[in-house]
C-alpha cells in the first residue's frame, strides 16, 4: 500500500481517506506538536501512540483484557453503554464488524435491509452482509446523504408486492455520512424513519462512526440519537485515537452472548487492549473539546479570509469539514507550506479548486494564529 | 470473564488456557522476571507489553501500516513468508480467521473439507466455515490428534458415493494439536497425506499455530513442514507475543488480495502494528530459545525428580507439554508457593493427580535452579 | 389459496397473474374449445392436460426421464438447445430456479449482479440469489423496464470505488417484463450492453421466460437473442403449456454438471416428464401460431373498435398484451358476458377504465368472429 | 444418464437404486401386469401413470392446484397430516427438499444437527444444509443404521465444549435406513432419543421417506412414530406411485407459512398436480397392501425355497428387502429368466452372491405361485 496513492487520489477522496498522517510526521521528534487537517482525530504518529499506552498501563487499577472479554475492554464497554444510554455495549475491532454483527443480529428471519445507497455498509464492507449473512441490502437515495420516509416506505411496498415473502428487518442509517462529504441526516427525518420503523416492526441500527461530532452540529445530544436506535455503532478510531476499534451499544438481549459471533468472525483478539487503551482519555470531554477545536477553526477561517487570499465554505448539513479556496498558490505548494510550520493538508492535484480540510482535536495543539501563518507563510 | 473461571476449569484444560498470567504477574514492578508454565509464551504483563512496544517505534525506521497494509505489517509479512519458504503472507487479526480464509479460498467451489474432530477449526471456531462459508467439514479421527491416509481415503470414498456430487476440496491438519495435549501429527503420516492429496486435486492446510515448536521434538524444519501444504498458519501471539494476529503463508496467487476478504470479515484493523510490534524481536532466534527452555526444563524436572518429591511424564509425540505428580502438597498450594518466588503454576482442584506445565522462554529469565527452589520451598 | 384472491388483484395485476382459468374452464365437457385473455399460454383444463399426456406416451418411442435425466427430459433439452443455438440445456423444474441457478454459476467469485428493478429475479424470488448464495443483486432502473448502458457503467464505478474490492460478475437481463406490462427491453440496447459486459469481463444471462413472442414484436430471432448471452432461460409452462417447468441453455461448461445443484436445491425430480410431456408439440411451431393468435386478435379489436363500443390500446415496446377500453358495460359484466361464450377475462373492479388482455394461441380455437361476438354480447 | 450404468452397479446398491424398471417395461402393451422386486413401489410405465392420471382428473370434483398451492395439492396435504396425527402439512417437489427446509426451519439460531452418518441427509443432498442453510451436520454412527442415545450425548457434550458457543437445534432420523438395506431404527431407541432431544431443547425431525412399511415390521403405528418428532417427511413416489413429490408435516407454526420457502428455493410449481394425483389412490388402504404383498412374498419365498434352488436371507431390523441366494444360475441369467414371465430383478454381475429384492405393492398383481415359476422356470 503506497501512501502517494492516496494523496494523488486526494482530489477525488474526501480528506479522511488521505492518510497517514502519522507516518507524515514520524520524522519529528517533539510528540503531539503537529496540526493535521486530514483526519477524525489526531492521526498520532506511533511514537505518540506509545507514549499514551505506556502511561495508560502505568494506572494502578489496569487490568487486561482476555480474548476481548474482562479488564479494560469490560471496562470501556461499560463507560460507552453509560454515554448512549444503552444497557450495554460490546467492543468489536472494526467498524465493519460492528456494522455486519448489528443487522445481522436485529434482521433475525427478515432478511431485508434499508440503506443509504451511500454508506459504508453498502459501498465498503465488500458486501460482508450479503455474503456472509444472506441479508438484502435495499440501496435508497443514490447520490445524496439522507433518505426521506417516502423513500423508505416505497420500498417497503415493493417489498410487500413481492410473489415469495420478504420482510424488511432493519432500517440502517449512517450519520454523519462520510461518503457524502460528513453531512448528517436531519435529526427530524430520523425521528420520522424511527417511528414509522418501530411501528412496522423493523428494528433500526445507527452506524454513528462519527456520532460524537453531531451535538456540535445540530444541538441534539449523542443520547437523544442513540434512543432513536435498537443498536448504535460508534469508531474508536476516529474521534478517539485507538489503533483501530469499535462500540456496539444496544439493549442487553442483544448485546450480550454477541461475543460468540465476534470469535465466529474472527474477531475475538486475545488481546485486544493494546488497540483502545488510550480511548478513555481522549473521550471523557470529547464533545467540549470538538467544540474547541472548532473556535479554533472559525478563528483561523477568519484570519485566512481577512488576509484576502483564501475563501472558505461550510456545506449545509456539514460537521467536521469545510472547504478552502486559496488563491496565487497551487494546493501542493500550500500543503508544503504548511508542513514546514507543523500543519498537515492533504496534497492535491493542481486542478483542485477548493481544499477539503477536517476539523479535529489536534487543532488544540497550536495556537490558531501559528496555524494560519501555516497557511499564509512567512 | 472472570479469571477464576480459568483456573476452576483448570482440571480439565492444558495449560494454555489457564491464562491470564499478565494479570496475575501485574502486581509486581520488576519487568520481565516471572516465568510462567501457564501458557505458549511469556504471558507479558501489560507493562512489559508496553515497554517492548515503545522500544520497537524508537527504531529509527518504524513505519506504521495502514489499514493493515504497508509499513511494520508489510515486513512482518516478508519475514514469515521467507522463513516459511512461501511466496508471500498475510498478516490476520486471529488464527481463527486465518484458519477460515485458509480453507475458504482452497476449497474453491469444491466445498468438502477433512479435518481431525480435535482440531481448533472443527470444535471452536463456532462452525464459521460452515456458517459464513458454506463449507462441510468432515470429522476424522474423534478422540485421537492424528488420523491416517486410510481414515482420510475412507470418506473420500463415501464423498464419491454421495447421489450429488460433492468434492473434497481441502485437507486441513493441525499440528501440534492443542486439545490433545500438544501431541503433534507424525512427519511421515504427513507426507503420505499430502502425497495423496496432491494426487486428487485436493488443497492442502497446515494450522501451524504453534508450528516452530516442533523442529525440537521432530527433528523436521519449519520449512519442510511447510512444503507439504499449499497454506501455513502460524500464530503470532503465542511463541511470538504479540497481542494477538495470525500469518497465513502460501503461493502469491492464494495470497493476494486476500486483504480484501480481511477486510470483508472485519479484520481489517485501521492500525495492526501495535498487536504485533514486538513480534519480530521474538521470532529471529525463536527454535534456539525454545531448545534452551527445554534444556532448562530437563535441569528442573532433574531437580525436582532428585528430590524424590516430584514424577515428571512426557508424552509420546508431546512438544511443549509435560505431566508433573506432586507429593506431599496439594496443587493449590504448590502454586501458591510457586507464586511466591515469581513462578507460575496452573492452579487446580485438590483431585488433581497431574499438573499439566508448558515449556516457553519465560523459563529463560531464572536460573533452572531458582525455577527447581520454587517448586521445593524453602 | 382463493381464486377470488387472485380476481379481486386484477386491477393492479397484470392479466397473467389473474388465473387459474384452467379452473374456470372445467366444469365445461369439451376439450380445447375456450380462448382465454388470461394467460401466456392456453391455460389448459385437467381433463385437457391429462389428454394431452396421454397422447403423447402413446408415441411408440416415448421413454421416461429417471431423476430429471435422459428419455424425454433429455430430448426436450436438446431441441430447445438446438432452437437457440446454444451447446447445451438442463431441464429445472421452475424459472425461479433456472434464474438462481444461472447467475450462482456465472458469478464464480464475483458476487455483484446488475438486474433490472423490476426484474422478477429482483422482486419475486424471495431474495433468493442473496439469501442462498449470498450474491448481491444490485437493482437498476427502478419503475422502468429497461436500463440503459450508461446506468450499467454508474453501477459498475460505483463498485469499483468501494473501499474493498467487489467485482461484477453477472449482467442479467429480463425481456419481456413481467412486471411493465411485459415490454420489451429494445435490442439496440441489449447489444450495447453485452457487448460492454464481454469486454469487462461481465457474464450475461437472459431471462426469457417468454422468449419466443419476441420475433413477432422486434424483428429479432430467438437465435439473435440468445447469441448476445452466456445462458437463456426459457419458461416452458408459460408458451408451451407444461405444468411447470424451465430451460436453461449454454455453452457446454457451464450447462454440464448443473443436475448436481439441481438436485441440491430440491429440484432432481425422480420423474420429470409428467409436467413437459406436451411440450415439444406446442414448441415446434410456436412462433408462426402466435403470429397467427395476433391476426386473430387485430381481426377481434377491429370488429370491437368498429363497434363504436370499444377502444383498443397498444403498447410502445409491448408484446403480448393489449388494453381494453369498454364503454356501456363494467368489466365484470363483460367477463360474465364472455365467459358464456367461452372467452375468458379477467374480472376486474367496476373502477377500472382498462381491461388487460394477454393475445396467446388460444386464440386460434375460436373463428374471430366468434370471439368478437363474445365481447359484443347478443 | 445410462440404465445400464444402474446396472452394472447393480451388486454395491441396494435395489431401490437399481431402476427405472418403467423403461424395461415399456414395451408391454398390457397394463399394471409386470410385478417388480427393484423398487419401493409399482414401478410404473408411463403408460400405466398417464392412465391413472386420466382416471383422477375425470373425478367430478377434480381441482387443480395454483403454484402448488389450493386444489388437490391442499386435498392430498390434509390427507396426510391427518394421517400421521399433525396439525399441518405441505407439499414439496423432492424429499431433498423436505429434509432441507425441515431442519433449515427447526433449527432457528442453533446450527448444529444430529444426524445418521448413513442418512440421505448427509450423504445424498450435495451438502445442501452446510451449503445453502449454513448448518452443520454432525455424522454419527458411521457404518450403523442407528445411533444410541450415549453417542448422541457424546456430540452435544463436544459441541458444549467449544471455544465458540455452538447449539444443537435439531435431531435428525431416518427409518428405514436406505443406504443399510433399509434397516429401521428401533422404537425404543427413537423414544429415548426423543424424550432426551425435548428436554435440552432440540428439535426433532423424522425422515420417514418410507415410513408407512414400519407398521408391517415393528408393530408401530405412523403416527406412535410422527408423535415423537416435530415434523415427519414422507415420499409420495416411493410407496404412493406419484412421478415425484414429498410431504413435510408437523405443527401449523412451522409448516403454515412454509411455502414461501418452498418458492425462493425453486420448489414453486405452477401446476404441480400431475406428479401426485394418482397418490390418494394408493395411499388409503396402503398398510394393509404391503401387509399383503409380505404375504405374497412369504409364498413365494416358501415355493423357491422347497424347489432347493433357492435360499432366501431376511435382515435383523429389516424391512422390505430381503437377500435371495440362487444355485445353478448366474443373476443377470435370472433376470433374463424371470422379465419373460412379467418379473422384473436386478441384474447383478456373476460375482454376486446374493440378490437384494424390494418387497413392494407390485407383487400382488400376479398370483404367488406365477411369480415363482418365473424364477424356476419352465
Amino acid at each position: 500500500m503506497d501512501r502517494r496513492h492516496f494523496l494523488a487520489a486526494g482530489a477525488a477522496a474526501t480528506a479522511s481517506t488521505l492518510l497517514p498522517a502519522a507516518a507524515e510526521a514520524a520524522a519529528s521528534d517533539a510528540l503531539f506538536q503537529d496540526v493535521n487537517f486530514l483526519s477524525d482525530g489526531q492521526a498520532l504518529t506511533p511514537r505518540e501512540y506509545a507514549a499514551l499506552l505506556d502511561k495508560a498501563v502505568q494506572a494502578g487499577n489496569f487490568a487486561p483484557d482476555y480474548y476481548s472479554r474482562g479488564g479494560a475492554i469490560e471496562a470501556l464497554e461499560a463507560t460507552f453503554a453509560a454515554r448512549l444510554g444503552k444497557q450495554a455495549a460490546i467492543f468489536l475491532p472494526t467498524g465493519t464488524l460492528a456494522n455486519q454483527l448489528a443487522v445481522r443480529t436485529l434482521a433475525g428471519h427478515n432478511h431485508r435491509v434499508l440503506v443509504q445507497a451511500e454508506s459504508h455498509l453498502y459501498n465498503d464492507s465488500g458486501d460482508a452482509a450479503q455474503a456472509l449473512s444472506g441479508l438484502t441490502l435495499l440501496p435508497l437515495a443514490p447520490g445524496r446523504a439522507a433518505f426521506t420516509l417516502d423513500e423508505a416506505k416505497e420500498w417497503a411496498e415493493r417489498t410487500a408486492g413481492g410473489r415469495v415473502e420478504s420482510r424488511i428487518g432493519v432500517l440502517s442509517v449512517e450519520s454523519p455520512v462520510r461518503r457524502r462529504q460528513h453531512e448528517f441526516v436531519p435529526f427530524d427525518e430520523l425521528v420520522r424513519l424511527s417511528e414509522w420503523a418501530k411501528s412496522q416492526g423493523i428494528r433500526r441500527h445507527l452506524d454513528g462512526a462519527r456520532l460524537f461530532n453531531l451535538p456540535q452540529h445540530t444541538g441534539r445530544s449523542v443520547n437523544e440519537y442513540a434512543a432513536l436506535f435498537d443498536t448504535v455503532y460508534v469508531s474508536l478510531w476516529k474521534h478517539f485515537n485507538g489503533a483501530s476499534g469499535a462500540i456496539l451499544a444496544g439493549d442487553a438481549r442483544v448485546i450480550d452472548g454477541l461475543y460468540h459471533a465476534r470469535r465466529q468472525f474472527g474477531g475475538g483478539l486475545p488481546y485486544a487492549w493494546p488497540l483502545v487503551a488510550g480511548v478513555e482519555g481522549f473521550l471523557h470531554d470529547y464533545e467540549a473539546q470538538y467544540a474547541r477545536a472548532w473556535e479554533a477553526a472559525d478563528q483561523v477561517i477568519a484570519t485566512l479570509e481577512a488576509s484576502g487570499r483564501f475563501t472558505a465554505r461550510k456545506l449545509e448539513n456539514g460537521t467536521s469539514l469545510f472547504l478552502l479556496q486559496a488563491r496565487g498558490i497551487a494546493p501542493a505548494a500550500l500543503a508544503e507550506r504548511a508542513q514546514k510550520h507543523g500543519v498537515l493538508l492533504p496534497r492535491l492535484p493542481d486542478e483542485a479548486s477548493e481544499i477539503p480540510l477536517q476539523v479535529n482535536t489536534s487543532l488544540l495543539r497550536k495556537p490558531p494564529d501559528a496555524i494560519a501563518r501555516a497557511f499564509l507563510g512567512p
